[in-house]
């Protein structure tokens, strides 16, 4: 069983980890979201790549929901000592990441989806973590105040600008390594991630979404609004501003004919969906056992369409 | 009195910090090289021009001889870790450096004239210092093992490589500002630098040396040769490998016309050589009063030469 598990931030994070603990290493492959990567002090920046890598490793922080456990900012304000931008909070761990995955692009040439093997071998993790597109396909955010940058957005305006349309980029191209995933793939999971900033960059970077619509029998999505909230970050909110119910059926419908599966929040109400299979479970993810009951739900949902299929 | 002071590494910037604190700040520019100057971890990293920084600023390291007092090393560790490359020494502190300036270059789109006015104004260093050009020139150095890039060479290989020619670009332009302030110079001083990689370089940015020959009329050059000896890196290596004397004599000989005064240790055996005034005076600079005594031998040789002059 090929299963492919497409994630963007924190709760993508947190379930691919979920499915790299309970899937033998030659079965999952991870995409990971490259549209909110910028550039910064020179360096080349993956921020939902890194959520990945830094979970995966057992390294990110818990607490701080970004970067790494045990960080410190030595580096950092010493940049704003010297005048430089130190809104996006890099810490001196995190940077190493970033100085060597710059290196590995520009010196060594190398492309993304190959710098990003040689820091996850570094770190030990075994999981294939796939980035959607080796070339920048930035996210941009049409919002009151005008369009910005991904990050402008998101750190430096702390997702307060009201978003009017999410602009994804026409150019995006997935790797050859991520298409040969995907057409080999039995499942597609979909993370609970922001469909609107990090899934919807992947599904756009061609020919990801054609191929799932045409070739994988079975594309299941995990929910990211509980209980009528984001777990994390601007979703509800713009939910919110686009005057769109704050649901797990909000999500579905987004996705839409994509899905064969939807797992909602057992606490939530119920909902159907015409040729979607919906299903509650505890999708709340705060230790790593939640992440593997998770994605068992995940898996089992997985299995039984592939029982029904057959 | 104009004066410009040509500074390579440590010992330039040992001189440069002298003159700086004798000279009124209208009156002093100081010219430092990048022809060392190299891309690290994606970054602009410019090692003479950051130790005249650091050393006006205060706050460079005395023992170490390179980078900043206080400094750690924990990003170049997690760099190590991740099996990025992490022989050039980067410590935490001066990484900010390079990180601010890289963004200023890079994403601010400012000239290396410009982002060093930034790096030298947050540190509080009043001074004048100017990169020689605000294009990359770097210094190759032919050695028995091959062409190497001059941070390979210098610390890679820790210098050990025999050095057989060092090579300069022919397209190396100073900056405006550079020329500006030597067509304006009442007087330019060569630090005890080492003539072939980090003076030789800065010469060698046009117009700098047909500048210097033909409108400044008093050079002073301070040796870098003291009791028979570099005070620091290749120079004697490299005088002793190519079967010269290791001596203020070699020094002021390669230098030639381009010198009106020359001023070698006093511990040192005097010489002499046509149209040159040649001066021994304790060169040894250990503290900040050696800086501003070898800084005031400078002046008070600039200031006898014109009287001579008019």
């Amino acid at each position: 069983m090929n299963i492919v598990c497409l994630a963007g931030g924190v709760g993508g994070a947190k379930l691919a980890d979920g499915l790299a603990r309970l899937l033998p290493v030659d079965q999952l492959t991870i995409i990971g979201n490259t549209g909110d990567d910028f550039e910064h002090w020179g360096l080349k920046i993956c921020p939902d790549l890194d959520t990945v890598l830094y979970t995966l490793a057992g390294v990110a922080s818990v607490e701080r929901g970004w970067g790494l456990e045990g960080e410190s900012w030595r580096t950092l304000t010493q940049v704003g000592a010297l005048a430089g931008p130190d809104w996006f909070r890099i810490g001196d761990l995190d940077l190493a990441t970033h100085l060597a995955r710059t290196h590995y692009l520009r010196q060594d040439g190398l492309s993304l989806t190959a710098a990003t093997r040689k820091l996850c071998a570094a770190q030990g993790v075994t999981a294939r973590l796939l980035p959607m597109s080796d070339e920048a396909n930035p996210t941009l955010i049409e919002t009151t105040d005008g369009v910005l940058g991904f990050q402008d957005w998101f750190v430096l305006q702390q997702w307060q600008p009201n978003v009017q349309r999410v602009i994804l980029p026409d150019t995006a191209r997935a790797t050859n390594a991520v298409i040969s995933a995907l057409q080999k793939a039995d499942a597609v999971v979909i993370a609970p991630s922001n469909p609107f900033v990090s899934v919807d960059p992947i599904l756009n970077a061609y020919p990801i979404r054609p191929i799932i619509e045409d070739l994988v029998p079975v594309v299941i999505a995990v929910t990211p609004i509980i209980g009528g909230d984001a777990v994390k970050g601007p979703l509800a909110k713009m939910l919110r501003d686009w005057g769109k119910t704050v649901s797990a059926e909000t999500i579905a419908q987004h996705y839409g004919d994509l899905l064969t599966g939807f797992i909602y929040d057992q606490g939530d109400d119920p909902f159907t969906m015409d040729d979607v299979t919906i299903v509650g479970e505890n999708t709340w993810m705060r230790t790593a056992q939640d992440r593997t009951r998770v994605a068992q739900a995940v898996i089992n949902l997985i299995e039984t369409q592939h029982r029904e299929l057959a």
